[in-house]
Protein backbone atom coordinates (compact mmCIF):
# COMPACT_ATOMS: atom_id res chain seq x y z
CA UNK A 1 0.00 0.00 0.00
CA UNK A 2 1.54 2.94 -0.95
CA UNK A 3 0.72 6.47 0.39
CA UNK A 4 0.74 9.36 -1.74
CA UNK A 5 3.11 11.92 -0.18
CA UNK A 6 2.02 15.16 0.57
CA UNK A 7 3.30 18.49 -0.11
CA UNK A 8 0.95 20.27 1.51
CA UNK A 9 2.22 20.65 5.67
CA UNK A 10 -1.50 20.85 6.96
CA UNK A 11 -3.58 18.72 8.02
CA UNK A 12 -4.64 15.73 7.26
CA UNK A 13 -1.04 14.30 6.42
CA UNK A 14 0.00 11.77 4.34
CA UNK A 15 2.78 10.53 5.84
CA UNK A 16 4.48 6.40 5.36
CA UNK A 17 3.14 5.00 8.84
CA UNK A 18 4.68 1.21 8.02
CA UNK A 19 8.08 0.52 9.64
CA UNK A 20 8.99 -1.80 6.99
CA UNK A 21 8.59 1.20 4.24
CA UNK A 22 10.21 3.13 6.34
CA UNK A 23 13.45 1.34 6.97
CA UNK A 24 13.28 0.16 3.08
CA UNK A 25 12.73 3.99 1.70
CA UNK A 26 15.05 5.05 4.20
CA UNK A 27 17.80 3.09 3.83
CA UNK A 28 17.96 3.10 -0.43
CA UNK A 29 18.02 7.28 0.00
CA UNK A 30 21.00 6.51 2.43
CA UNK A 31 22.23 4.05 -0.46
CA UNK A 32 21.54 6.13 -3.44
CA UNK A 33 23.40 9.32 -2.31
CA UNK A 34 26.00 8.75 0.40
CA UNK A 35 29.48 7.62 -1.09
CA UNK A 36 31.00 4.63 0.53
CA UNK A 37 33.31 3.90 -2.20
CA UNK A 38 36.31 3.94 0.14
CA UNK A 39 35.01 2.05 3.01
CA UNK A 40 35.60 -1.60 3.08
CA UNK A 41 32.81 -4.03 2.37
CA UNK A 42 32.44 -5.43 5.91
CA UNK A 43 31.78 -1.47 7.09
CA UNK A 44 28.90 -0.31 4.52
CA UNK A 45 26.10 -1.45 6.70
CA UNK A 46 27.42 0.19 9.40
CA UNK A 47 28.20 3.15 7.77
CA UNK A 48 24.85 3.06 6.15
CA UNK A 49 23.05 2.38 9.98
CA UNK A 50 25.06 5.75 11.30
CA UNK A 51 24.05 7.82 8.34
CA UNK A 52 20.75 6.82 9.05
CA UNK A 53 20.80 7.96 12.70
CA UNK A 54 22.10 11.48 12.18
CA UNK A 55 20.69 12.39 8.72
CA UNK A 56 24.00 13.01 7.21
CA UNK A 57 24.85 11.45 4.01
CA UNK A 58 28.43 13.23 3.85
CA UNK A 59 29.57 11.58 7.31
CA UNK A 60 31.22 8.35 5.45
CA UNK A 61 33.97 10.80 4.46
CA UNK A 62 34.86 11.90 8.12
CA UNK A 63 35.03 8.25 9.35
CA UNK A 64 38.22 6.40 10.63
CA UNK A 65 38.34 2.39 11.06
CA UNK A 66 40.92 0.21 11.90
CA UNK A 67 40.74 -3.07 9.95
CA UNK A 68 39.94 -5.62 12.11
CA UNK A 69 37.36 -3.53 13.76
CA UNK A 70 33.99 -6.21 12.37
CA UNK A 71 35.90 -9.04 12.92
CA UNK A 72 36.65 -7.80 16.55
CA UNK A 73 33.14 -6.61 17.23
CA UNK A 74 31.54 -10.50 15.92
CA UNK A 75 33.97 -11.85 18.11
CA UNK A 76 33.51 -9.95 21.15
CA UNK A 77 29.39 -10.14 21.10
CA UNK A 78 29.58 -13.81 20.69
CA UNK A 79 32.38 -14.38 23.73
CA UNK A 80 29.34 -12.70 25.18
CA UNK A 81 31.78 -8.85 26.33
CA UNK A 82 29.94 -6.47 28.22
CA UNK A 83 29.22 -2.86 26.63
CA UNK A 84 30.46 0.22 28.36
CA UNK A 85 29.09 3.62 27.69
CA UNK A 86 30.14 7.32 28.61
CA UNK A 87 26.36 8.54 29.07
CA UNK A 88 23.27 7.03 29.39
CA UNK A 89 21.74 8.13 26.41
CA UNK A 90 24.07 5.62 24.63
CA UNK A 91 22.97 3.24 26.48
CA UNK A 92 19.17 3.54 25.83
CA UNK A 93 19.86 3.90 22.03
CA UNK A 94 21.50 0.49 21.92
CA UNK A 95 18.85 -1.82 21.25
CA UNK A 96 18.98 -4.85 23.50
CA UNK A 97 16.95 -7.58 21.00
CA UNK A 98 20.37 -7.18 18.37
CA UNK A 99 22.78 -8.06 21.77
CA UNK A 100 23.40 -11.72 22.69
CA UNK A 101 21.11 -13.00 25.30
CA UNK A 102 22.05 -11.61 28.92
CA UNK A 103 24.82 -8.79 27.57
CA UNK A 104 25.30 -6.60 29.84
CA UNK A 105 24.83 -2.41 28.78
CA UNK A 106 26.19 -0.32 31.42
CA UNK A 107 26.63 3.37 32.01
CA UNK A 108 28.81 4.64 35.40
CA UNK A 109 28.66 8.26 34.56
CA UNK A 110 25.46 8.50 37.41
CA UNK A 111 27.21 5.75 40.25
CA UNK A 112 27.53 7.54 43.89
CA UNK A 113 31.39 6.94 43.82
CA UNK A 114 31.83 8.98 40.72
CA UNK A 115 31.68 12.54 41.68
CA UNK A 116 33.82 11.85 44.77
CA UNK A 117 36.62 9.94 42.43
CA UNK A 118 36.62 12.89 39.87
CA UNK A 119 37.53 15.18 42.76
CA UNK A 120 40.19 12.52 43.76
CA UNK A 121 41.45 12.26 40.34
CA UNK A 122 41.22 15.98 39.43
CA UNK A 123 39.13 15.33 36.08
CA UNK A 124 35.24 15.37 34.57
CA UNK A 125 32.99 12.79 36.20
CA UNK A 126 32.36 11.32 32.65
CA UNK A 127 36.43 10.40 32.91
CA UNK A 128 36.15 9.29 36.64
CA UNK A 129 33.18 6.89 35.54
CA UNK A 130 36.16 5.03 33.07
CA UNK A 131 37.63 3.96 36.31
CA UNK A 132 34.60 1.65 37.49
CA UNK A 133 34.86 -0.33 34.07
CA UNK A 134 38.47 -1.70 35.09
CA UNK A 135 37.38 -4.95 36.70
CA UNK A 136 35.56 -5.98 33.45
CA UNK A 137 36.87 -4.00 30.79
CA UNK A 138 39.10 -6.70 29.24
CA UNK A 139 37.85 -7.73 26.52
CA UNK A 140 34.66 -5.71 26.31
CA UNK A 141 33.25 -2.94 24.13
CA UNK A 142 33.23 0.46 24.93
CA UNK A 143 31.43 2.95 23.09
CA UNK A 144 31.80 6.91 23.61
CA UNK A 145 29.03 9.01 22.26
CA UNK A 146 29.36 12.35 24.18
CA UNK A 147 32.38 13.00 26.58
CA UNK A 148 36.44 13.92 24.91
CA UNK A 149 37.99 13.38 28.77
CA UNK A 150 36.40 9.69 28.73
CA UNK A 151 37.64 8.52 25.93
CA UNK A 152 41.54 10.32 26.77
CA UNK A 153 41.09 8.89 30.33
CA UNK A 154 40.13 5.63 29.06
CA UNK A 155 43.17 5.43 26.52
CA UNK A 156 45.48 6.74 29.48
CA UNK A 157 44.49 3.93 31.49
CA UNK A 158 45.42 1.51 28.86
CA UNK A 159 48.72 3.37 28.10
CA UNK A 160 49.38 2.78 32.36
CA UNK A 161 49.08 -1.06 31.70
CA UNK A 162 45.39 -1.21 32.22
CA UNK A 163 42.78 -3.81 30.81
CA UNK A 164 41.94 -3.49 27.10
CA UNK A 165 38.77 -3.53 25.55
CA UNK A 166 38.13 -6.13 22.43
CA UNK A 167 37.34 -2.27 20.35
CA UNK A 168 36.58 0.74 21.04
CA UNK A 169 34.25 3.28 19.32
CA UNK A 170 34.79 6.94 19.27
CA UNK A 171 31.80 9.57 18.80
CA UNK A 172 32.88 11.87 21.21
CA UNK A 173 31.48 15.61 19.86
CA UNK A 174 31.56 19.12 20.46
CA UNK A 175 34.50 21.94 20.56
CA UNK A 176 36.90 20.83 23.08
CA UNK A 177 38.88 18.09 23.02
CA UNK A 178 36.20 15.67 21.19
CA UNK A 179 38.24 15.87 17.63
CA UNK A 180 41.71 15.58 19.42
CA UNK A 181 40.34 12.47 21.65
CA UNK A 182 38.75 10.68 18.40
CA UNK A 183 42.72 11.56 16.63
CA UNK A 184 44.60 9.86 19.88
CA UNK A 185 42.27 6.93 19.36
CA UNK A 186 42.55 6.34 15.51
CA UNK A 187 46.67 6.93 16.57
CA UNK A 188 46.27 4.45 19.66
CA UNK A 189 49.47 2.17 19.62
CA UNK A 190 47.53 -0.63 21.58
CA UNK A 191 46.79 -2.46 18.45
CA UNK A 192 42.94 -1.66 19.98
CA UNK A 193 40.41 -1.87 16.60
CA UNK A 194 38.13 1.16 16.33
CA UNK A 195 35.60 2.89 14.35
CA UNK A 196 35.21 6.71 15.05
CA UNK A 197 34.03 9.95 12.92
CA UNK A 198 36.80 12.85 13.20
CA UNK A 199 36.11 16.25 13.83
CA UNK A 200 33.23 17.80 15.78
CA UNK A 201 30.59 15.45 15.11
CA UNK A 202 29.91 12.71 16.72
CA UNK A 203 26.93 11.70 19.42
CA UNK A 204 25.23 9.31 21.48
CA UNK A 205 23.29 8.17 18.66
CA UNK A 206 26.05 7.32 16.75
CA UNK A 207 27.79 5.85 18.82
CA UNK A 208 24.22 3.51 19.86
CA UNK A 209 24.02 3.00 15.95
CA UNK A 210 27.46 1.52 15.48
CA UNK A 211 27.00 -0.94 18.53
CA UNK A 212 23.53 -2.40 17.19
CA UNK A 213 25.05 -2.74 13.49
CA UNK A 214 28.30 -4.24 14.73
CA UNK A 215 26.00 -6.77 17.02
CA UNK A 216 23.66 -7.94 14.75
CA UNK A 217 24.62 -6.69 11.05
CA UNK A 218 21.80 -5.34 9.69
CA UNK A 219 18.96 -8.02 8.87
CA UNK A 220 16.74 -5.34 7.24
CA UNK A 221 19.66 -4.43 4.77
CA UNK A 222 20.08 -8.02 3.71
CA UNK B 1 45.44 26.51 35.24
CA UNK B 2 45.39 26.68 31.46
CA UNK B 3 46.78 23.11 29.75
CA UNK B 4 48.92 23.04 26.72
CA UNK B 5 47.26 21.20 24.31
CA UNK B 6 49.10 18.51 22.62
CA UNK B 7 49.43 18.52 18.76
CA UNK B 8 50.49 15.12 19.59
CA UNK B 9 47.75 12.06 19.53
CA UNK B 10 49.86 9.98 21.19
CA UNK B 11 50.12 9.43 25.27
CA UNK B 12 50.56 11.19 27.27
CA UNK B 13 47.93 13.34 26.22
CA UNK B 14 47.52 16.58 27.46
CA UNK B 15 43.81 17.59 27.02
CA UNK B 16 41.12 19.71 29.16
CA UNK B 17 39.95 18.48 32.47
CA UNK B 18 38.29 20.97 34.17
CA UNK B 19 34.34 20.91 33.46
CA UNK B 20 34.12 24.59 33.89
CA UNK B 21 36.94 25.54 31.47
CA UNK B 22 35.60 23.27 28.86
CA UNK B 23 32.32 24.46 29.05
CA UNK B 24 33.70 27.73 28.75
CA UNK B 25 35.85 27.23 26.02
CA UNK B 26 33.03 26.06 24.18
CA UNK B 27 30.81 28.10 24.47
CA UNK B 28 33.29 30.65 23.77
CA UNK B 29 34.22 28.72 20.39
CA UNK B 30 30.54 28.37 19.60
CA UNK B 31 29.56 32.39 20.13
CA UNK B 32 32.96 33.15 17.85
CA UNK B 33 32.28 30.55 14.80
CA UNK B 34 28.56 30.67 14.66
CA UNK B 35 25.85 33.44 12.89
CA UNK B 36 22.93 33.90 15.57
CA UNK B 37 22.13 37.36 14.08
CA UNK B 38 18.84 36.14 12.38
CA UNK B 39 17.62 34.75 15.58
CA UNK B 40 15.71 36.94 18.50
CA UNK B 41 17.93 37.42 21.63
CA UNK B 42 16.23 35.28 23.64
CA UNK B 43 16.62 31.94 21.84
CA UNK B 44 20.58 32.67 21.23
CA UNK B 45 21.20 30.37 24.36
CA UNK B 46 19.09 27.93 23.36
CA UNK B 47 20.96 27.71 19.68
CA UNK B 48 24.07 28.22 21.42
CA UNK B 49 23.14 25.00 23.60
CA UNK B 50 21.74 22.86 20.49
CA UNK B 51 25.33 23.74 18.83
CA UNK B 52 26.94 22.17 21.77
CA UNK B 53 24.67 19.57 21.16
CA UNK B 54 25.87 18.58 17.64
CA UNK B 55 28.97 19.86 17.17
CA UNK B 56 27.87 21.79 14.05
CA UNK B 57 28.02 25.57 14.13
CA UNK B 58 25.75 26.34 10.76
CA UNK B 59 22.73 24.90 12.57
CA UNK B 60 21.04 27.98 13.52
CA UNK B 61 20.32 28.53 9.23
CA UNK B 62 17.83 25.57 9.56
CA UNK B 63 16.40 26.46 13.12
CA UNK B 64 12.78 27.50 12.52
CA UNK B 65 10.66 28.99 15.80
CA UNK B 66 7.69 30.76 16.72
CA UNK B 67 8.08 34.06 18.76
CA UNK B 68 6.44 32.60 21.52
CA UNK B 69 8.23 29.73 22.31
CA UNK B 70 10.61 30.53 25.15
CA UNK B 71 7.25 32.43 27.23
CA UNK B 72 5.40 29.66 26.71
CA UNK B 73 8.39 27.37 27.85
CA UNK B 74 9.13 29.33 30.93
CA UNK B 75 5.30 29.56 31.74
CA UNK B 76 4.72 25.64 31.11
CA UNK B 77 7.47 24.68 33.18
CA UNK B 78 7.01 26.94 36.03
CA UNK B 79 3.58 25.36 36.13
CA UNK B 80 4.91 21.68 37.01
CA UNK B 81 3.87 20.91 33.10
CA UNK B 82 5.28 16.87 32.51
CA UNK B 83 7.83 16.63 29.79
CA UNK B 84 6.63 13.84 26.79
CA UNK B 85 9.62 12.45 24.53
CA UNK B 86 9.04 9.91 21.97
CA UNK B 87 12.57 8.43 22.85
CA UNK B 88 14.15 6.77 26.03
CA UNK B 89 17.30 8.68 24.54
CA UNK B 90 15.83 12.14 24.76
CA UNK B 91 14.29 11.81 28.17
CA UNK B 92 17.69 10.14 29.80
CA UNK B 93 19.20 13.58 28.15
CA UNK B 94 17.38 15.79 29.94
CA UNK B 95 18.97 17.64 33.36
CA UNK B 96 16.71 17.03 36.02
CA UNK B 97 18.48 19.45 38.26
CA UNK B 98 17.52 21.90 35.25
CA UNK B 99 14.00 21.25 35.82
CA UNK B 100 11.43 22.66 39.21
CA UNK B 101 11.51 19.29 41.54
CA UNK B 102 8.95 16.62 40.59
CA UNK B 103 8.55 17.41 36.76
CA UNK B 104 8.06 14.49 35.14
CA UNK B 105 9.77 13.20 32.38
CA UNK B 106 8.31 10.26 30.51
CA UNK B 107 8.70 8.26 27.70
CA UNK B 108 5.60 5.72 26.70
CA UNK B 109 7.34 3.92 23.82
CA UNK B 110 8.34 0.75 25.77
CA UNK B 111 4.70 0.94 27.53
CA UNK B 112 3.68 -2.55 27.26
CA UNK B 113 -0.01 -1.20 25.33
CA UNK B 114 2.11 0.07 22.76
CA UNK B 115 2.66 -2.86 20.01
CA UNK B 116 -0.91 -3.62 20.38
CA UNK B 117 -2.29 -0.14 19.85
CA UNK B 118 0.03 0.20 16.74
CA UNK B 119 -1.18 -3.33 15.74
CA UNK B 120 -4.97 -1.49 15.95
CA UNK B 121 -4.04 1.83 14.67
CA UNK B 122 -2.25 0.91 11.72
CA UNK B 123 0.96 3.10 12.70
CA UNK B 124 4.67 2.59 14.35
CA UNK B 125 4.94 2.19 17.53
CA UNK B 126 6.37 5.89 18.46
CA UNK B 127 2.80 6.85 16.74
CA UNK B 128 0.87 4.70 19.28
CA UNK B 129 3.00 5.57 22.10
CA UNK B 130 1.68 9.56 21.71
CA UNK B 131 -2.00 8.22 22.24
CA UNK B 132 -0.98 7.18 26.09
CA UNK B 133 -0.18 11.25 26.50
CA UNK B 134 -3.68 12.31 26.36
CA UNK B 135 -4.30 12.52 29.48
CA UNK B 136 -1.55 14.96 30.71
CA UNK B 137 -0.89 16.12 27.21
CA UNK B 138 -2.92 19.51 27.76
CA UNK B 139 -0.17 22.40 28.83
CA UNK B 140 2.67 19.91 28.38
CA UNK B 141 5.83 19.91 27.26
CA UNK B 142 6.55 17.54 23.73
CA UNK B 143 10.24 16.74 22.52
CA UNK B 144 10.57 14.98 19.68
CA UNK B 145 14.06 13.62 19.17
CA UNK B 146 13.58 10.54 16.56
CA UNK B 147 10.55 9.65 15.15
CA UNK B 148 8.15 11.81 12.28
CA UNK B 149 5.43 9.52 13.00
CA UNK B 150 5.25 10.68 16.45
CA UNK B 151 5.05 14.09 15.70
CA UNK B 152 2.95 14.21 12.24
CA UNK B 153 0.57 11.58 15.14
CA UNK B 154 0.92 14.21 17.72
CA UNK B 155 0.03 16.47 14.89
CA UNK B 156 -3.31 15.00 14.05
CA UNK B 157 -4.48 14.23 17.67
CA UNK B 158 -4.69 18.18 17.99
CA UNK B 159 -6.33 18.70 14.50
CA UNK B 160 -8.88 16.09 15.94
CA UNK B 161 -9.54 18.37 18.62
CA UNK B 162 -7.65 16.61 21.22
CA UNK B 163 -5.24 17.93 23.84
CA UNK B 164 -3.19 21.12 23.13
CA UNK B 165 0.71 21.04 24.72
CA UNK B 166 2.06 24.17 25.67
CA UNK B 167 4.76 23.70 23.02
CA UNK B 168 6.38 21.47 20.96
CA UNK B 169 10.20 20.56 19.91
CA UNK B 170 10.46 19.30 16.95
CA UNK B 171 13.89 17.09 16.21
CA UNK B 172 13.02 14.07 14.26
CA UNK B 173 16.00 12.86 12.32
CA UNK B 174 16.64 11.43 9.39
CA UNK B 175 15.54 10.64 5.14
CA UNK B 176 11.68 9.36 5.49
CA UNK B 177 9.00 12.08 6.54
CA UNK B 178 12.05 13.86 9.00
CA UNK B 179 11.92 17.02 7.39
CA UNK B 180 8.08 16.76 6.19
CA UNK B 181 6.80 16.27 9.79
CA UNK B 182 8.97 19.38 10.85
CA UNK B 183 7.80 21.40 8.40
CA UNK B 184 3.65 20.35 9.34
CA UNK B 185 5.10 21.51 13.14
CA UNK B 186 6.34 24.76 11.95
CA UNK B 187 2.53 25.12 9.52
CA UNK B 188 0.52 24.04 12.65
CA UNK B 189 -2.78 25.72 12.40
CA UNK B 190 -3.20 25.12 15.97
CA UNK B 191 -1.22 28.28 17.67
CA UNK B 192 1.16 26.02 19.34
CA UNK B 193 4.42 27.59 20.20
CA UNK B 194 7.05 25.23 18.39
CA UNK B 195 11.25 25.05 18.23
CA UNK B 196 12.46 23.18 15.14
CA UNK B 197 15.26 21.97 12.82
CA UNK B 198 14.21 22.01 9.26
CA UNK B 199 15.75 19.24 6.87
CA UNK B 200 16.95 15.95 7.99
CA UNK B 201 19.19 16.74 11.29
CA UNK B 202 17.77 16.39 14.26
CA UNK B 203 18.39 13.55 16.93
CA UNK B 204 17.42 12.75 20.37
CA UNK B 205 20.53 15.02 21.80
CA UNK B 206 19.34 18.29 20.16
CA UNK B 207 15.42 17.58 21.41
CA UNK B 208 17.23 16.79 25.15
CA UNK B 209 19.48 20.27 24.65
CA UNK B 210 16.34 22.11 23.87
CA UNK B 211 14.35 21.29 26.98
CA UNK B 212 17.65 21.96 29.19
CA UNK B 213 17.87 25.47 27.32
CA UNK B 214 14.06 26.49 27.51
CA UNK B 215 13.88 25.11 31.19
CA UNK B 216 16.22 27.09 33.37
CA UNK B 217 18.35 29.51 30.76
CA UNK B 218 21.56 28.35 30.66
CA UNK B 219 23.62 29.24 33.95
CA UNK B 220 27.12 28.67 32.52
CA UNK B 221 26.03 31.72 29.98
CA UNK B 222 25.34 34.36 31.79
Amino acid sequence: MRKTVSSDPCPPYAYEKDPSAIYRQSFSTVRAEADLSHLPQDLHPVAIRLIHACGMTDLPRDLAWSDGVTAAALDAFAKGAAVFCDVEMVAHGIIGSRLPEGTDVRCTLNDDAVPGLAAKLGTTRSAAAVELWRSRLEGAVVAIGNAPTALFHLLELIAAGGPKPAFILGFPVGFVGAAESKDALIANPFGIPFLAVRGRRGGSAMAAAAVNALAAGLPEEK
